[in-house]
């Protein structure tokens, strides 16, 4: 059975994984290595030790805070979590939510649950269903948003 | 048959890889291997895969919002398509427009058609016609806008 | 006996890694091997070469200061650690205090002193039980300051 | 013969690489392998290709526009030219002209020129006069413009 | 005899290198391989090349100018120098002082001395004295500049 790298964070808010983890099971037959890690910027380094491992895919979950640093450190952990799938060959799909991305907790939990079942959907297709993704090519796709279409001509 | 990458995201709102892959048809004959990622951080390693597969060069196509968050990841793409050439001594052609370039959608998707053709045109001259390239050096070439030329002394 | 490696430097203004040891011998039976660099940017080699001779995770404690040159210090350094880790494939704990992130020295010292032991606590964890940070999986965990919770809805 | 890697662009305004050639034919013997690539992004790769298929040193030439987008893309493309360095163990002399350097064009073009020659000056001297280098160590040179000399004290 | 890599620019206004030399012979029996540079982003394959050839370790001086250009420019050579170290395994003391560090040129001569002597120190600590650094470590040394010593609580 293939088996699914799922790494998230302590730092995080909501319990992102769960929800992409439930979207997955009713998609499709996976196993799947869950970890927990401190913080973002230690995500590229567990989804390589499980990618390394035999998964063949990662899914990494974020949720940056609302200041300065914070979003520099996402920088960071975008930066490495582009070179493990590099030295990979195998994707990651990030799904990082920023704190200020919504008014209220309340709307920053339904962005992040939507928004993690989105792109699971997303690894989903990837790996089972290129062919879906081709058919979505340029439309505008938006995960946990409304998806904002083609350009209107 | 020369084979060649072609990725694209679900993300962008105009689909130029098709535009591309059409200008590439007219141009000279070669196979297309073609895959979708969610967004424009997918890239990288979908691209590698596909070069280290055998296809002779990529493009890689986007269109980052226009929020500092979109511009930080398109510069997080740009790294890793640099790393994903330096690792596989191959060019990706990166074709990547951004939705505050232009002033309205009917712009924006004669923008993104343009670039993505003329990046094809560079692309063939990669592999097929250096000389033709090296006869614009210096020339102030901009794809998708009108070229502003040498500096007039 | 598991080999831990902390590193720290001469420009911070704590001693952050003997509190983190005192944690860690509380908690576990490890040995250390402490060096003890210049400044910030001289960790991620540290970590590296003493991961690469058999310690199984790092401990990497800084203390960058709070002009615009110090931050972007940080930055680099966060970079080169991410980096020494995916060459690894082993985790490096990094622990950084910005000496502007406390209004007295005092406050900066309780901070310092209180994240290098949850920190600790975290570096336990991700050796000895994983399962413990998977618990806390996305209950916005804060090192050193108080725990922000998981979103309330 | 020793082979230089000569790679410039189209996007550029001004052709600086025969600048180089010229000032390099009046000082040494050797070889060039001149490539041209669309913008300076596409530099790194075309470097590595060179400098791997047996060019001893290179020269990249690159005129980023006034924009932000522009400069973030130097940015690029200079990472990408100091990895291409590291994983090749060879020089590659980095000659920049940033358009808004200049307040005419004029100004620019003659910048542009004169910054190629000295830096070709530079290769040579990396490649066969070390010690003219040394001899010339903290003295404040400036390529392109008057140096500024060694302080004053 | 042991063997330091001693790498720095023309583009600098003062001769650190022979400063850090001066105050090495002072401390320790070694033999130099010196290079120079045109500028800071030369400065990571030069030290790399040195390293690769039996250098124990480097140490690499720049002054990047007053100019936003020029403090990307040491950004972009300060990651370059974090690589060649991760690389290598070897320590690159990076001594860098930036020309907006001093008021008048003669403080900044002096800071750029003292600086590039206390880093020789730091250089030769690392090498045969670690215990000297441990003994130091949290204490707020300041390279070039008064300490600051640690938190007074």
């Amino acid at each position: 059975m293939r088996r699914i790298a799922i790494v998230d964070t302590t730092f995080a808010r909501y319990d992102m994984a769960s929800a992409a983890m439930e979207e997955l099971r009713n998609l499709c037959s996976v196993r799947f290595e869950r970890r927990t890690v401190p913080g973002i910027k230690d995500l590229p380094v567990e989804c390589k030790r499980l990618l390394d491992e035999g998964c063949e895919a990662a899914m990494a979950f974020g949720m940056p805070g609302p200041t300065p640093i914070d979003k520099q450190c996402a920088h960071e952990a975008s930066l490495g979590l582009i070179w493990a799938q590099l030295l990979t060959n195998k994707h990651i799909v990030e799904v990082f939510v920023f704190e200020d991305e919504a008014s209220s907790e309340e709307e920053l939990a339904r962005l992040a649950d939507r928004r993690a079942r989105e792109h699971a959907l997303n690894l989903y297709r990837l790996l089972f269903r290129p062919e879906e993704l081709t058919k979505r090519a340029g439309t505008g796709q938006r995960e946990g948003r409304p998806d904002v279409g083609p350009i209107r001509r």
